[in-house]
């Protein structure tokens, strides 16, 4: 039994990874903490925990994780930062939600995050945590840096395409996304008031979006393509959870789409929570909401050569907790989707 | 023209009196304050109201309203209570949204809002604001109580039966109230986040909510009974405005629900913004939202000689700002309908 | 392996009941079917399913469920009753998610149902399959009669208090009830039009559900009481799945809280899927969504001396297809909640 | 005041008409008629009329609305195309809701609506009834053909740029489009019941959506370029009203986006209803809904040269009854916005 600790267990992340960990056959959750006062159940903060996970949850403290050999980090970025170097050096894996140790180049952390990066050696140990793209790093890795919701889904759905000699790089690609209110984080403000956010959607961050660059990042490393032309755009939509990603792609070469569905099926084979459907048409976030999976369409425009792909992921789960989890199971040398809802 | 102020124009009901107001015939808007740090537009808070409504809204200063002759105070109880001994002071008129000045007794009062009252001798000036009960009244006060959003339903329900020798008063009488979020304010509370009040129904202050007492009170007064074995329980349901109260009254003498739906219609003829319908089924919150209505359907359960009575309102409207909007257009002769939406 | 058939698979419980038992370990689909035209993929009806679940739904014929062993009915009343008879007839186990075997008395169902029972005889053998309060039957039988979504919560809430002897029988115990739109069925009728339901509640059925009855058999065959007075309005709210059910229930004796919640805590010390909480205010469809849970919270009011409480349970799986799995696992003395979520 | 007849007036659009008619101070509803099988109320169909509106709604026949010189035609199209050329035959002026003859092409027409158009010489003499771009002709035309629900948005959103020489026409515009779900009309079908919708948002009619002509064919209209590079992709979202638009635009000249702004305040500084927002982000359909206005926010992207426009209307009102009526207003000389929420 591999025995973990969550630190940050009192978010909605933290809680998926609860309830994930709990009922996983192969672990056993050490210890919980999170940034509250004092002690308290953890299904006092979560009521769908009574009597089925009443852990004690606690303020954290590095006496508490000490059994613990790997670590789940859920807080905010820059709590991580420190405290992935501590566990590091008391010989845990970790696995890492926030976004410290995502990016190779540490100019571009510090732009995007506003924010001095103390450790930037370790960042060329963390593997970004993409099972279906870097399994085998990942494997080999004691500091995974789980990747954001927004990347998750959308990388899932470019990767197969970029590398093939058919997108046209010196047009726009543009990515029009919607979340669910989830992805703000479990807190209270004015602009997550139920009221403001029912029967609502409006953009945010237009090309301002921190998870830019680590799309830009991946794209780059693992297609060996310059990127540039980018225009992403998030929105927040009327939904608890889950992301979908409408994405416009220029194409150099008309290729079929039956042709382009092959690179895509071929791609996931053995990546059993990736599944390409027909058409980007009806992708809908609520087949994969509670689940581990991403959904792909693909449709082209032959007027204007474009391929339109369409992505659903649940941003709690394959956009983080999840995610994470399937991590920690090729880590481990486990099956990939052990304790995951397919 | 009458000149209005309107204090605590920043909150969801604050916002309905600017829009009613700013449309209405006979009022000028004379000034917009709320608990700001520094003057602001209004359209700037609400973008709604941008290139229409754009007047300034300023932290609140006497001077600011000194121009008015009638305030309307949408402000937390407590903060009202001054304002009000002060506004009337300045021989202003009055309109109050808190619950301060809503209770004959100044001991329920303290009991139930667990603060001292500073003038509980203003208490017996105040009007309470329902209009299908209180006209004469209304017309010749300085300053009016608005009622609640939950009594504003309940009470339009009730009343009508209330003093008829028909009701069982030994037994109990149940009200099972849903209410939309934007009863709970314009602010960012955990409880509030969309991912909490989502897909989510939940009972709270059950049999201690601060407006059993309002609703007591107004049956004693105008029923002449000595009203016990009320149940009153509040649930936070998913939806933005609107209350629907389900009321279960025994009854001592078996009486045909055309009888019964008689009293009801007799009792509004004259008012234009309640409606009677012939089942307590189907009567539903959405179609009394955004207008200054309440709907009220009668059934009848033989076997146990029950009356089940449905009510709903909009709860920020005839719960609320429309309500206001009627007691001013009482107070000064206008048609009581004016600027509302049927 | 237990080789199980669906009859009705393309409905909202038939499609929680492939995904259960899909993943059961010790269950084996053999068929789906369902009121289709022609075979398709159930992965086809339901895209979450994709790749996952990809199995063939055919219409019904005898031939397709011949090797199974036990047979799960997802169908509407009258459709199940002559269905059922042929599986017994070939030496199945059945388990009925209808109405159809339900009641005890053929009067009642005729009434209830305004349809003529055609095999009376086989009522007697069929068992109420509500787990916790009939295990033993529910092991010994061939025929579950699934309990209906509405009783299951609200039978969990009252029956350990009505054998009692503190209930007060000659006064009104009062259910008001509160689903979310599931419950209605997978199907296009105006009434369930997204535009209808968001932001809505309404009551219907009034007193007139037939449900009551149900409620009514089992609380007379378990409590030996005969029980008139109760009120029971089902109100249809803007929430996907689950029911609240808020019960005012008269108390003859006035009995402290904490003795009574010992009677519950009693009654299900063995029975994990049910939680008692020590208030009845915020039990929430939200905490037992997506699991096979009751929520029970208990609250008095000495001043009516009543008892409230309120329970809650997904109307899918506790209400539906998770306690048809509950009965199967005790059917075949299998661990009670084997595949379902805690 | 102007006799009116709305046909089709129990639909979403038809509800509207009705609404805002009965309380225009200028209008009296003559006759309402409808696809229904007897003469019923309107209140019936809508209760949230009873007591306000109860007018009786018949079955189409010619008789009912001879005496009306005003038609508005809220019905499918097809249906539309043989009553408009009736009511013109009559002399009567017709406000035309469907798509029947909005397209100046009989050939676009049969294409995109697979149907034969029996009147192609009616054609020119329909006005495209955008009155922000078409004020003079609406005055004096007989025939509006009132625009699309996502034409009218996109078009406000995208015509005071196009005529400027700054767009790049060789690449892409792409507008990804949100509708709530009373854009697909009031009625019962799997895809619009509450759980199929409700926290879900997908692509549909991808690039083949028949308000895609209309878009081109306006803006080449009006800004005389012939546009090719356009794709639009529609998505249904879990509220009840309101489209929002993202599009980006290519710029082949980058100008700054004070300049761009001007060319909206300028174009728009007449049209009470358009507001210019000063950037993209924020823009919401909760701003505009229940409404007759439509926001629009502009935000450069200075490293693709891209400007991004986000607009909001309501569907059913500046994308349907809102704009219907405001073009009747400018057909009788009356101010534009009489009777049209601000």
């Amino acid at each position: 039994m591999i025995k973990v600790s969550i630190i940050g267990a009192t978010g909605y992340t933290g809680r998926e990874l609860v309830r994930i960990l709990h009922f996983h056959p192969e672990v056993k959750i050490d210890s919980l903490t999170a940034k509250i006062d004092e002690e308290c159940l953890i299904s006092d903060v979560f009521p769908s925990f009574k009597g089925v996970i009443d852990f004690k949850c606690s303020p954290f403290d590095k006496e508490i994780v000490k059994n613990s050999e790997l670590i789940f980090l859920a807080v905010p970025h820059g709590v991580s930062m420190k405290l992935v170097k501590q566990f590091l050096d008391d010989k845990k894996k970790v696995i890492d939600l926030s976004a410290d140790y995502r990016l190779n180049d540490v100019n571009d952390y510090e732009k995007w995050y506003n924010m001095k990066h103390l450790y930037p050696d370790i960042l060329k140990d963390a593997v970004y945590g993409l099972p279906e793209f870097k399994r085998q790093e990942i494997k080999n890795s004691n500091l995974i840096a789980n990747p954001g919701c927004f990347p998750t889904g959308i990388l899932l759905a470019l990767l197969p395409i970029m590398s093939q000699d058919i997108v046209s790089l010196n047009k726009r690609i543009i990515i029009d996304s919607k979340t669910g209110a989830s992805g703000a984080g479990r807190r209270g403000t004015l602009g997550l008031n139920f009221c403001e956010v029912d029967n609502n959607i409006k953009a945010y961050k237009i090309n301002r979006h921190q998870h830019i660059i680590e799309i830009i990042q991946q794209i780059e490393e693992l297609s060996s393509l310059y990127l540039k032309n980018l225009i992403f755009v998030p929105h927040i939509a009327s939904f608890e959870r889950g992301i979908l990603n409408t994405i416009y792609v220029p194409l150099s070469n008309m290729v079929s789409l039956d042709k382009i569905r092959e690179y895509y099926l071929k791609h996931y084979a053995r990546s059993e929570f990736v599944k390409i459907f027909d058409s980007a048409e009806n992708i809908a976030i609520k087949d994969v909401a509670n689940t581990n999976k991403c959904h792909i369409g693909l449709s082209i425009d032959e007027e204007t050569s474009s391929l339109i792909i369409v992505s659903a992921v649940d941003n709690l789960l394959k956009g983080a907790a999840g995610q994470a989890v399937q991590n920690m199971n090729i880590m481990y040398g486990l099956d990939e989707g052990l304790g995951l809802v397919r």
